[in-house]
């Protein structure tokens, strides 16, 4: 179990490369993984330089671990970040077993500074609607019984 | 405003995709992504293959129109996806900016087969802590009075 100086000091870490992200105009929202004490992987927030949404720091260190780790499953892994996951850097350290992550900021400094995170965790404004065709649950079962599967 | 008609044109290619899926041996998930009635992108979900919790079918789509586009902003776009998106691309879309989402089987179906969805939506098992560093918040303050920002 790492010890409080020891998140602290990779929270450090996740700060310095939030300061990385601003120093070369990007978001300021920076992200570490860490397993067993050792680095794995350390990322910022490029969404708007790689046109992609879905590009935020927690998210790109995720993905820069898999690549790393060579797997999707990065149990036993601890997820740093600079401020506190949105919902969708909650859930995607939640795909990737990550059962530990420690914040800096939170999403009351986040939405000080523009960002909607705190609008997201209330629900946000999105028409979500439900149009049962069953051939999609086919294709789900057909999986499910088939032996090429790999469940996660 | 599309009919439902062209709804279920839609979510059917998303169904497809997701059988593509399946017969490459990946997951059962299939999205594609619309904009004035065109066809932006279509995925489908690669965790497995490309070691990335993040590649579900949902956020592989919007990655995707975000390259075509040439823009993280898929304001106008409309997300359709074979099964309910999880929580981390339903919120993947809300920063993405799409206003409407269309599904065909649903959280409990992910359910049946294995699928953490459900768990997920209800909160999951994640240990989330705040470690205040006062740091952090700064360099989100200094970014948000620079000149440089990009806010979104």
């Amino acid at each position: 179990m790492p010890t409080e100086e020891e998140h602290k000091k990779f929270l450090q870490m996740a700060i310095d490369e939030s300061r990385f992200s601003i120093e070369h105009k990007s978001s300021p929202f920076g992200a570490v993984i860490v397993k067993d004490g050792k680095l794995i992987s350390k990322a910022h927030n490029s969404v708007v330089f790689s046109n992609d949404a879905t590009a935020h720091a927690e998210v790109n260190a995720i993905r820069m671990a898999g690549k790393v780790l060579h797997t999707f499953d990065l149990t036993g892994c601890i997820l740093y970040s600079s401020c506190e996951p949105c919902p969708m850097c909650l859930n995607a350290a939640k795909w990737a077993n990550i059962k530990e992550v420690y914040f800096a900021a939170d999403r009351d400094d986040a939405d000080k500074i523009g960002f909607r995170d705190l609008v997201f965790y209330k629900g946000g404004d999105i028409k979500v609607k439900h149009i049962s065709l069953i051939e999609a649950d086919k294709v789900m079962q057909e999986w499910y019984h088939s032996k090429d599967k790999k469940p996660y």
